[in-house]
């Protein structure tokens, strides 16, 4: 299969042949899953097992089917990097890295970038491009710098859509963030304060970030909840997001500001399950994309833990920053 | 609370009285989701503990939250009675009995009825209604029976949206369903091939079930599927609703008669998620009332296991009944 990302077909096949599992899960991130299908076909074709192939919607490492994973005998899970290592013990992480070629784009925002030491940030699809660009930066005068991250983070310079701490350990001038969309970036602004530069490899192209719609969003959706008296605290059960003490926490907080909050535990997260639970507002726990990304579609205004703090004055409104999910 | 089901709260809190749980879940069907939060509340000004209140879609005691009871003390699961005696210790089925006047619509059938002797079938709402439908019937002359149905059942005469065996386990000459909504009786209707009157208490109305419409539409499906060669099995976690070994046979059974079939397995099944799964047509071995209600919706035909047999002709046409998930 020729594919512009890496399924490491070989790789799998190998395991499978050394563990001689005869039943295998496939689990596929959304954008993943219609080559499910084919990848099932293959595998079946080239060993001895049976495959079963997760059709939830999966949106992490912070999403492992639990349930498919207790009926088979290994588990390949596409697309992310080990979020909780050592955890599931026979889920395979199959990264999917990027065969975009990044030389132009990185090129272009050669011209772009005004500091001198750049900070590099990027997730899994493009990590292995780092050492290459670099390279291009030095080459160019300039000093390539890549933070550590806490424990949720597999390679140096990796964020998550939940976990900045990659960008927060490199002290540097500005950052250079490789890969398509705006969410990754946009966080890395917001939790160092500093411009980021996007360079684009899916639409070669490179832009500056401006975080400033996220902030008059956030800062609406916390104004309107103010005088909220009720607050559904929702709290996911997936693997990755569960914050079930963060949600007790805010839920005695609640109280002790003479509000009523009650804890709203589910897997998925939709505007329509959200629906039958009348609250003046809700407060997220699950993952912190939600809140943002789907602004104005929850049945009430959807705050972060931290708005909520800043809703009931136990934090003041320059702490706005995006929710994180952190590691040790 | 003045509510038109019982939600036993007395017992409820005897419950939580008594085992001195801390940590107390709710599970409510969809239908009754909406009065959750002044459920909770009532509780928690009643009783020393905290509730969770689970927010996932539920459908039935085959659904019950296992993320959420894996949390707490104790979990009531309200609107359905227990389908797995003695598999979850620590939930407590509460089963909201319908406080819904009979009499009239049961005086209206009367009329209608045209057999000597009469079986009597109804959801677990009404349930505790039989005796009283049953000596009305015998006043006007009528032998009133009641089958036990299979392990999945619980009281005498109680159908579920999977399971009819309460009416199969009946010799009569007709049957009286006692509730609201036509899938129920016409289940019953197709399973034992015999005329079913529907009693309404929440229309007040009395109805006789016509099952032409499912048989057409059903009929028109499985024609669809006769040349399709690439299948999606659907395989739901839900406690009361994994069918994996027919899923494997499935399987098996495609390959054998030349055609491809993969297994997806998944929790909540929708049109959406299965979106993702290009396929000729799907084979749905979760909750059977998916394929019939959603008929249409989905992005492939999709054939309930029998309708499939049909297909490859390993069951004639005239075997067509709706499938049904059994118990011993």
């Amino acid at each position: 299969m020729n594919e512009e990302f890496d399924f490491q077909f070989g790789h799998v096949i190998d395991i499978i042949d050394k563990t001689g599992a005869e039943i295998v899960g496939l689990q596929f991130p959304e954008g993943f899953k219609r080559r499910g299908i084919k990848i099932a076909s293959f595998i079946e074709e080239n060993t001895d097992c049976r495959t079963l192939i997760s059709a939830d919607p999966c949106f992490g490492a912070c999403d492992i089917d639990r349930n498919l994973l207790s009926r088979v005998d290994v588990m390949f899970h596409f697309g992310h990097s080990v979020l909780e290592p050592g955890k599931y013990e026979n889920v395979h992480f199959i990264e999917c890295r990027s065969n975009a070629d990044i030389e132009q784009v990185i090129e272009n925002a050669l011209k772009k970038l005004t500091g001198k030491k750049i900070g590099l940030v990027t997730t899994v699809q493009h990590v292995h491009h780092l050492p290459g660009v670099s390279e291009i930066l030095e080459t160019n005068g300039m000093e390539a710098v890549t933070g550590t991250g806490d424990s949720r983070i597999t390679y140096p310079g990796q964020v998550l859509g939940c976990n900045f701490s990659a960008a927060r350990d490199q002290i540097c001038d500005e950052y250079l963030y490789i890969g398509s969309g705006n969410f990754h970036p946009a966080g890395v602004s917001l939790s160092t304060g500093k411009r980021v530069l996007v360079a684009d490899p899916i639409l070669n192209e490179v832009r500056e970030i401006n975080t400033e719609k996220i902030i008059r969003q956030r800062s609406a959706v916390i104004a309107k909840c103010m005088d909220a008296s009720l607050f559904g605290i929702v709290v996911s059960d997936k693997n990755g997001q569960i914050r079930m003490d963060t949600a007790k926490r805010l839920k005695e907080l609640a109280h002790q500001h003479d509000r009523q909050a009650h804890i709203l535990s589910m897997d998925l997260v939709t505007p329509e399950q959200l629906l039958n639970f009348k609250v003046d507002a809700f407060i997220n726990t699950a993952c912190p994309r939600i809140a943002i990304d789907d602004v104005g579609l929850y049945p009430a205004p959807m705050l972060t833990p931290v708005e909520f703090e800043i809703v009931l004055g136990e934090r003041s409104w320059d702490e706005l920053v995006l929710d994180e999910i952190r590691g040790e």
